[in-house]
């Protein structure tokens, strides 16, 4: 039975039997970490044959990755780079929203679990780089460049560097939880990175 | 038996003794990771008794914490903070040297696995926080504190936030492997930095 000719009530079965592995992997890998995670265990978790899981995803880390990805999507406080003319302004407002992060449980756990198994397996540190941080480094590119068009950054800013100057020290904050992360800490980030790199 | 009265010989094969278990802690830290190791296994690696363990460390983190001491201090590109008067040039000099321990397999291995069971264990990251981390930055801020009041900072800069622009980025690249860390991207992070807060 294709997709095509599957029942409504099929593909609204299977939906709901996706998203329980998928929260059923999120919840064991805070549990148990990611190297004892079993596909026989999200399956007992989500009420699942294991084949149904080998049937959508070949491996566990890939389960994981697309856990990671469905609990990303449903963030509430997820934002798109805003793009206002204001780079500033809207490096305040995506840099504020990292900070939301790190002190958001929901998004805390799981990032500390992706980043310890990165360090032990760097096959899924590789995927998870591709699925997460890539991303991020190029969006935040983007709008430096923009800013760097408008004048607004110096002509030969490196902007990889600059991307770390931004996520460096609030990631290093919050891996080692030396601090406290807050809206005045981001903007303060903000403020250090845009004296050194303004024209 | 106290320290004093015991013979040259004893003391010897005592050190030694130290050093062979501390040394299998090390190897298995890097084998299987700080959750599965255990005293029995560093016990029977170092050939020694588990009570010889027990009676010099009360616990599995106290062995390894000390086992990345011994560690660090056996680095041959250990540097103390430079003074020399030239903030740049001292800062150039301490971030090249981290440049090469990120380079280096015998801090690349172990970090990483410290930084990955800080995150599963929050006690274990204070204790290796306080070990390791806490004495770096401390160095760091003295050192800028000084070029501080020699004028070659602004004085309201941040201290804390300083040590984290320079010490984040770097740890970023290196902890989630974006790209090579060379000594040019070193001296990079030193001209921003400084850029940023001269005054």
């Amino acid at each position: 039975m294709t997709e095509a000719t599957r029942k409504p009530d099929a593909s609204r079965r299977s939906q709901r039997s996706r998203e329980a592995i998928l929260t059923a992997a999120m919840e064991l890998m805070a549990e148990v970490g990611y190297a004892k995670l079993t596909i026989e265990a999200i399956a007992a978790r989500a009420g699942a044959g294991k084949q149904t899981i080998y049937r959508w995803w070949p491996t566990k880390s890939a389960v994981v990755l697309d856990a990671f990805r469905l609990n990303a999507e449903t963030q509430e406080d997820e934002v798109d780079f805003p793009d206002t003319g204001d780079l500033d302004a809207d490096l305040r407002i995506v840099m504020r929203a990292i900070a939301d992060e790190c002190n958001n449980p929901r998004y805390d756990g799981p990032a500390r679990v992706m980043i310890a198994e990165a360090q032990h397996d760097p096959e899924f540190g590789a995927e998870a780089r591709e699925a997460f941080l890539l991303p991020a480094i190029t969006a935040t590119k983007e709008r430096l460049r923009s800013g760097q068009r408008a004048g607004q950054l110096r002509a030969d800013a490196d902007l990889d560097v600059v991307v770390e100057l931004l996520f460096g020290p609030i990631h290093h904050r919050w891996l080692h939880s030396t601090a406290p992360i807050t809206h005045a800490y981001a903007d303060q980030i903000v403020d250090y990175v845009l004296a050194a790199v303004r024209p």
